[in-house]
């Protein structure tokens, strides 16, 4: 009789993890069986902000593999199947089908990849759960905003994260007034307020209204349980349609409840194997606490390129290999209109938090020769720690082409280069795609004078 | 009385060098005196393709700092000034003024830095010397062709490297019909063959003629000296305008013939602190050569950036000061129509001649999410070094968001990452700007299974 992986979850950590394993193994020796919940595999969330905006026609593109593709490489996709429970002794899964006309049926494994993702924060308020309050995590939620959407006025996104910004301008491109109510005293508060002063200019130039420190305290109803505005503590906004972007926590509560260990953030406790606290019980995605290469903590980024990697590598070793997932930096970027945003490593308060002493420097350059046509302005921050001369993070934020310059800041940061160091790398010049000294290498000899002085 | 600081050559390198100097010390300790053959300083020669194509109007943006702007910063230019020999016992240099009308003048100096450049490569073939036919180095030549072109019908481009291609393309955006000659097999040789494809269709696709492995013996002209013809080997190609862009070669007959040590490629040979091997006499920019960091020896690379950062050393290091330059890597970039280019490290034949065994993978990926409106396709070579699994080089060629992929290889390649471990990097995904897997840890992976199988 073959063995049993069996992975719960078939998103990014899942399907990845089962597509490697079935590849390592022929199907007589490993039988793979993937429960989901939903009634979508390996999908893209991040572009839901594109779909619904009306960029993207098709929500089918969003879906990087289909269930009948996977059956197709002999990985048993259950749809609509969600596990409720791990029993470690036995070796089994109890598994409820969302249907809801059975009972919960217990199934064996020899080895488990958990990959329950994030469950989205929902705010225990008045008026949460009317009818045109969307969360915004799964395909459904899309499709079910995407409609929502059509012959609205006025939108209200409580959330001034990532996701949160990317759903205010979709809804703005599809003709919505739209507001963003945000909690913090910026959007975007994994960057310094420097740059989320930026961020807020930006958002506010494409008008988009900025609401930040205000505390959502309910949601207004009709008489038909829709909702009709969102109240904060100062006031009532009119909304007929509203998105929570709050954020999301690692669903690790399934793994707890069975005994496997969890972190401080909720989420499952791994190795860099991806091996949790139990032999032959793997994790990947969403759903684990990852290491963090310059903070030196676990941290919890939902983020689908860690849950892509994360469920290869555990794939990979639960069927004898060895890969190991080496942790992250907190890269990660955005565009809102025609602004581009990145990050990597730590911020000013996630360097306080993790104890570091550090100087910074904000330059202004242009991302290509400034006399060249389309040369637009970036402004790129890092971060330095004060004896060593490290660099410990970054920020960008300007128009087309400024994002992605954050992966070389990242691949210094990643080889724990000095800025000092960084500011001599052979980077490429050429007026139509960078000045002559690339805005990055600017910042460091930026931060390196700092440090000097 | 203060000490003399004297620069040889007006662009890029020497008047890095000359602000640095200045920067340091005050004017009552250090004069800085700036000789200059031309007519310009500190301009931006890989500007003057896009001057030529007419997208920038005025050549003037093309100076970083005008003459006057450095004379403000008490740096004494002189222009149209000819340095014609160095005497290293009696510590002075020989200035001839480029008017004619007066003879050699002895200057002293304390500190010296030679900043010649580099000396575009001239065939001696009949007709080099006819009205039509443009060298490309100077402002003054990119002024000259600018105004050549004008009312003409044919040009022919001798010579397929980057800066050939992009006075092609210049020409060509300029209305007329455009041959592009070149010596080699494959426009662009810094590249691998299989890339140089790419390339050649992407040229000849913009509607440029490209005619590969041919000699040009001679230039045609008519009764009035100016040009009508290329004549090759085996035909003879219509110009009413001829660009020469053949390659450069390190200027360093000046430093040779004081006795001051050359290399290999004719470049001044420096250490790591821009010092020649004669005490007091610094070199930078392209008349000197480099060291390679992956080939592990000197190489001659005419690059502004390497210019700029080379003179900056030179200066702090003649002033008592210590900064190093590390070296290169070979990155550069270009575009071409719509297409970007980019290379860095080590081509296969660079990599052969440097003794490297090596394995390489090609991919191709898209430059956004292949799903979002704009996404671009993008090929990425890498090459890795056979047993220690180091990425050694790479190449990138596609449309926008393309090129500037080059430097996070380039980071990569310089942190001697193998590619392995930078295909787990921590790169930044949106689907707007960049796929889940960027590209360039596609072709890392991929290269990394070549080694494993």
């Amino acid at each position: 009789m073959p063995e049993r992986f069996v992975v719960v979850g078939g998103d990014a950590g899942g399907m990845s993890a089962a597509a490697l394993a079935r590849r390592r193994r022929a199907a007589e020796e490993l039988e793979v069986v993937a429960f989901e919940r939903g009634g979508f595999t390996s999908y893209s969330a991040c572009g839901l902000p594109y779909y619904v905006a009306g960029e993207i026609g098709d929500i089918d593109v969003l879906i990087a593999r289909t269930p009948e593709e996977h059956r197709a490489a002999v990985i048993d996709v259950r749809l609509g199947h969600e596990v409720v429970g791990i029993d470690l002794e036995r070796r089994t899964v109890s598994v409820r089908t969302t249907d809801g006309d059975s009972g919960a049926r217990d199934e064996p494994f020899d080895q488990l990849v958990i990959a329950t993702g994030a469950k989205p924060i929902r705010p225990d308020l008045p008026g949460v759960d009317a009818t045109g309050v969307h969360g915004i995590q799964t395909i459904s939620h899309g499709i079910a905003l995407h409609d929502d959407v059509k012959g609205r006025e006025r939108a209200v996104v409580v959330g001034g994260g990532y996701v949160g910004l990317e759903m205010a301008e979709a809804m703005k491109k599809r003709g919505l007034d739209v507001t963003i109510v945000e909690a913090g005293s910026q959007p975007m508060p994994s960057l310094d307020p420097d740059i989320g002063a930026l961020v807020a200019s930006a958002i506010r130039a494409m008008g988009i209204e900025l609401i930040s420190e205000a505390r959502v305290v309910g949601f207004d109803t009709d008489g038909d349980g829709r909702v009709t505005a969102v109240a904060t503590a100062d006031r009532s906004i009119p909304a007929d349609v509203v998105v929570l972007g709050i954020g999301v926590r690692p669903a690790g509560d399934l793994a707890r409840d069975a005994g496997i260990a969890v972190g401080a953030h909720g989420g499952v406790l791994t190795d860099r194997r991806q091996s949790t606290s139990v032999d032959g019980v793997w994790a990947a995605g969403d759903c684990v606490e990852t290491f963090h290469r310059v903070a030196q903590r676990p941290v919890a980024i939902a983020l689908g390129t860690h849950a892509n990697k994360q469920g290869r590598v555990a794939g990979i070793n639960a069927t004898g290999g060895y890969a190991a997932f080496p942790g992250v930096i907190g890269t990660a970027i955005t565009k809102i209109c025609d602004y581009e945003i990145g990050r990597t490593g730590l911020s000013e308060r996630e360097a306080t938090a993790a104890g570091f002493a550090y100087e910074s420097a904000t330059i202004e350059g242009t991302t290509r020769a400034s006399y060249y046509p389309g040369a637009e302005a970036i402004t790129v921050k890092v971060l330095v720690e004060r004896n060593s001369g490290r660099l410990i993070g970054a920020q960008v934020f300007g128009r087309e082409g400024a994002a992605k310059r954050i992966d070389v800041m990242a691949t210094a940061i990643w080889n724990e280069m000095t800025a000092e160091d960084f500011g001599q790398v052979d980077l490429s010049y050429a007026p139509p795609l960078s000045p002559l000294w690339d805005p990055t290498l600017i910042a460091a000899r930026a931060a390196a004078s700092v440090l000097a002085s």
